[in-house]
C-alpha cells in the first residue's frame, strides 16, 4: 500500500487558442470559437501533480476559471486519493449548489477538479486512467457513483450486477485494447467553414486514414447541407456511416423536416437536433425521423438529464463529454445508465484535449461496464493535440490505448505560457 | 416620445447577508445559507440607473458577479430601451452560450442584467414595471420573447391570441390591483431550524396577518415533518392551505412514499419533490401523489424545462423565479406557456429581494396574460426587505401594487456598503 498524499495547492490558468482566425470548429451555432481551457493544476505533498480543465470556446473562460478557484477549499489539505468523497463534497456544497445545481459553469468547474484528482491518483498509481478504473472492483466502482435522483432508473444493486456481469472478460479486453486500440470516427472533414473542395479532399483523407465513420456539421442552410451530404456520400460510397450534427440549431418540427430532407443521403445519426435540455423534444424527433437515429450528450448537463433521455427513448447513441458533467465519477454513472438501457456510448471529443480524456472513459467502458465495442466509436478531431504532453495516438482509424500514467490532461508548459489569456504572446500580438 | 439614452457603465458588487447565523432560510438541502446578491448597476447617459441582481446563498457569489461582468460589452454603448434585442444578444453570444446554454451561473448573470435594463427603462418611463408591461401591446410583448425551442408547445401566433384575449379587461384589472393588491402566502413559519413553539406562534401570526396559505419546509426527517404538519394543521384548522416544500431532497420513489405519509394532514402542494431537472420524475411523482399537487420552478433553469414540465403534467403550480431564468423576457415566455396550458403561476420569492421583483411579474400576468388570480398566490417571506429602497408593502395578506417607477431591485446604499463581501463592516467583524 502506497503512502497517503495530501493536496497542498491549486493553480488555475485561463488558456485560449485563437482558433476563430481559421474557422476550424465552426458550426451552425458556434461560428467563431476560440477553443479554450480553464485549466487547473493540483499539487500533492508527495510532489505529484494532477491536471484538469473545463473546455470552453472563448469568452467566459475567465468566469469558468473563477468557478474552479471557488472549489479550492474543498480539496486543499485533503487526501489526494479520496476522489469519491471529494466529488460528493463539491457537488453537495450547501451554498455553491444554488448556482446549479449540477449544471453550467459551477458543474464544469467540479468536472475540472475531479478530473485533475483522477489524473493525480492515476499518476500516483503509475497507470493510465482507463486501466486504473478497469482494475477497480465492482464494489469500488459503485462507491464512486452518486445515485441521488437515479434510483427510479438505476439502483446501486443493479449497477453492481452490471459490473459483475462484465468482470470475467476484463483481462482479455485489456489485452485487446493494448493490441488493437479503440475505433474512432472523424469530424475533421465536416466543419461549415470549409469549401466543397476541402470537404471532398478531407473525406478522402478520412477514408485513406482508415476511419470507419465521418461526421458533417449541418443546420445553417438546407441547400448547402444537401450539396455537402451529396459530396460526402459520393466520396465515401453507399453504406459508409456519415453522421450529421446540427449543434442545437432546430426546434422539434424543423428538426424532423430538415432530417427528412437529408434522408436520401442516408445519415447515420443526427446529433444535437435541438436544445440539449429538451428530453421530450428529443423523443419526438427520434420518433419523427426513424429509422435515422438521434445522438446527443456533449451539452447534456448531468446524469439526471441523461437518465431521462434514456427513459424517454430520446437518443440511440449517448455522447458523453469528459469535462461538462461532474468528471469521471458522474461519467461512471452515465456509462452504467447506458449499459442498463442497452445504448452504446460514443463519446464527444474535439475541442481542447477532449480526445485525450474521453479515450480513457470509452476504454474503461469496454473493459468493465458494457464489455462491448459494438456500434461504438470515439469522436476524433485532428486539432490542437500538439499542445499536450501525452497526445492521443491514432493508428489506422483507431485510438491507441494510452500507456502514460494519468488522464492525459496535461498541456505542455510552453503552450500554457504561449496561450495564456490575455497576456501570453499569442494574444499580445493580436 | 422621450429622448434615447445609452448605457455608459456597469458596476457590480458582491453583497452577502450573514443569515446563516440565525438559521433563517434553513431547509432540507440548504442548511446554512448566507442570502446574497450579485448586484449590478447600469448607468445611462441621461443619468438614470438600472439595478438588478442574481440571488445566491453565499459561496460562489463572487463567481456569479464575475459572470455579470462578462456581459458588460454587450450592453455598454447600447440603446437603454432596447431590452428585447439586448436579451437576445446576450443569450446567443456565440462563445458564452457554451457555458450554459441558458442555465446556471451564466444564465443567472443574464437575468441580472436584463432585469437591470427593465428597471432602468421603467424608471425612464416613470412607471412601476408591472404597469409598464401591462400597457404594452400584445405585439410589443410577443416581440420580447425568444420562441426558440418552444414552437412545439407555443408559437408566436398562439402567444398573440392569448394576449389579445386578455386585452379587453386590462384597465379594470389594473384598477383592481391598485385597490386590492395581489394575494400572498407566507413561508415565514416553516423553516426547519425553528422549534415547535416558534412554528406554532408563527402559524398563528400568519393567520392573524390575513395570509390565506402557509408553507412548511419538509424532507429532513419524516417523524419531525409529521409532528410539524400536525401542529400547523391544529393552528390553521381543516381546509386551510398548507403547502410543503422538500427543496429537491427526494428521489422519485421516496418522494411518493414521503408525501403519502403526510397525506392525512392534507398538504396543499408539495414543492420541489426531486431534482429540478427531472421532468419525467416530476410527472411520475404527480401521478403517484394525486390528489396532492406538485409545484416547482425556483430552480428550473429555463423556458425549455418549463415547457416540458407542462407538456408532461409534471406540475400543477408553476413557481417562476425572477432572477434565475433570463430575466423579464424569458419570464414573459414562461407566463405565456403557463397560460397556454392553463396552469396557475405562483411565483417563488424570499431570498434577497425576490418578493420585490416577482410581485411585478404576477401583477403583469393578472393584467395582460392569464387575466386571473384564481388559484394564484405570491410567496412572501418577511426578511431583508429593510435593505431595499422600495420594499414590498404587505397589507392584510396581500401585496400592495407598487407605485414607485422601476422594478424594485434597488438595495439601499448604506446596506450595500455594510454587506459588501468581504470588506464591508458586517463581514470584517465576523
Amino acid at each position: 500500500m502506497r503512502k497517503a498524499a495530501h493536496i497542498v495547492s491549486m493553480d488555475t490558468r485561463d488558456i485560449r487558442f485563437p482558433t476563430s482566425r481559421e474557422l476550424d470548429g465552426s458550426d451552425a451555432m458556434n461560428p467563431d470559437p476560440d477553443y479554450s481551457a480553464s485549466y487547473v493544476i493540483l499539487r500533492a505533498d508527495d510532489g505529484t501533480e494532477g491536471h484538469g480543465f473545463a473546455f470552453t470556446i472563448g469568452r467566459g473562460n475567465d468566469v469558468q476559471t473563477a468557478a474552479i478557484r471557488a472549489l479550492a477549499s474543498h480539496v486543499i489539505g485533503k487526501d489526494a486519493d479520496d476522489v469519491g468523497a471529494l466529488y460528493r463534497e463539491m457537488t453537495h456544497d450547501s451554498q455553491l449548489r444554488w448556482l446549479g445545481p449540477e449544471k453550467g459553469v459551477m458543474h464544469m468547474a467540479i468536472s475540472a477538479v475531479v478530473n485533475a484528482l483522477w489524473d493525480l491518483r492515476a499518476k500516483r498509481e503509475g497507470k493510465p486512467l482507463w486501466l486504473l478504473l478497469g482494475e477497480l472492483s465492482p464494489e469500488e466502482l459503485v462507491e464512486l457513483v452518486d445515485f441521488r435522483y437515479l434510483s427510479d432508473a438505476l439502483t446501486p444493486e443493479e449497477a453492481l450486477t452490471i459490473l459483475r456481469t462484465a468482470e470475467p472478460g476484463r483481462r482479455q479486453r485489456i489485452d485487446h485494447l493494448k493490441a488493437h486500440g479503440y475505433p474512432a470516427y472523424t469530424t475533421s472533414p465536416g466543419w461549415l467553414g470549409y469549401d466543397d473542395d476541402k470537404l471532398r479532399r478531407l473525406c478522402q483523407e478520412a477514408l485513406d486514414d482508415g476511419f470507419t465513420q465521418i461526421k458533417l456539421k449541418v443546420g445553417a442552410d438546407l441547400d448547402d447541407d444537401r450539396r455537402r451530404m451529396r459530396i460526402a456520400r459520393e466520396v465515401c460510397g453507399p453504406g459508409f456511416p456519415i453522421a450529421i450534427d446540427a449543434n442545437q440549431r432546430w426546434d422539434v418540427g424543423s428538426a424532423i423536416e430538415w432530417v427528412r430532407a437529408l434522408a436520401e443521403f442516408d445519415p447515420w445519426w443526427v446529433e444535437e437536433p435541438t436544445s440539449p435540455d429538451d428530453v421530450l423534444g428529443h423523443a419526438a424527433i427520434a420518433r419523427g425521423i426513424a429509422p435515422v437515429k438521434v445522438a446527443t450528450g456533449e451539452h447534456v448537463q448531468n446524469r439526471v438529464v441523461f437518465k431521462q433521455l434514456l427513459q424517454a427513448g430520446g437518443l440511440s447513441y449517448l455522447q458523453l463529454d469528459a469535462a461538462r458533467v461532474g468528471g469521471v465519477n458522474e461519467n461512471i454513472a452515465i456509462l452504467l445508465l447506458a449499459a442498463k438501457f442497452g445504448v452504446p456510448v460514443c463519446p464527444h471529443a474535439g475541442g481542447v484535449g477532449l480526445c485525450e480524456l474521453v479515450q480513457h472513459l470509452a476504454m474503461f467502458d469496454f473493459v468493465a461496464v458494457s464489455g462491448s465495442m459494438e456500434g461504438r466509436v470515439i469522436e476524433y478531431v485532428d486539432h490542437l493535440h500538439e499542445h499536450f504532453t501525452d497526445p492521443v495516438v491514432i493508428s489506422k482509424g483507431n485510438y491507441t490505448a494510452p500507456v502514460a500514467p494519468g488522464f492525459g490532461a496535461a498541456i505542455r508548459p510552453e503552450s500554457i505560457a504561449e496561450f495564456t489569456f490575455p497576456d501570453g504572446p499569442a494574444w499580445r500580438s493580436a
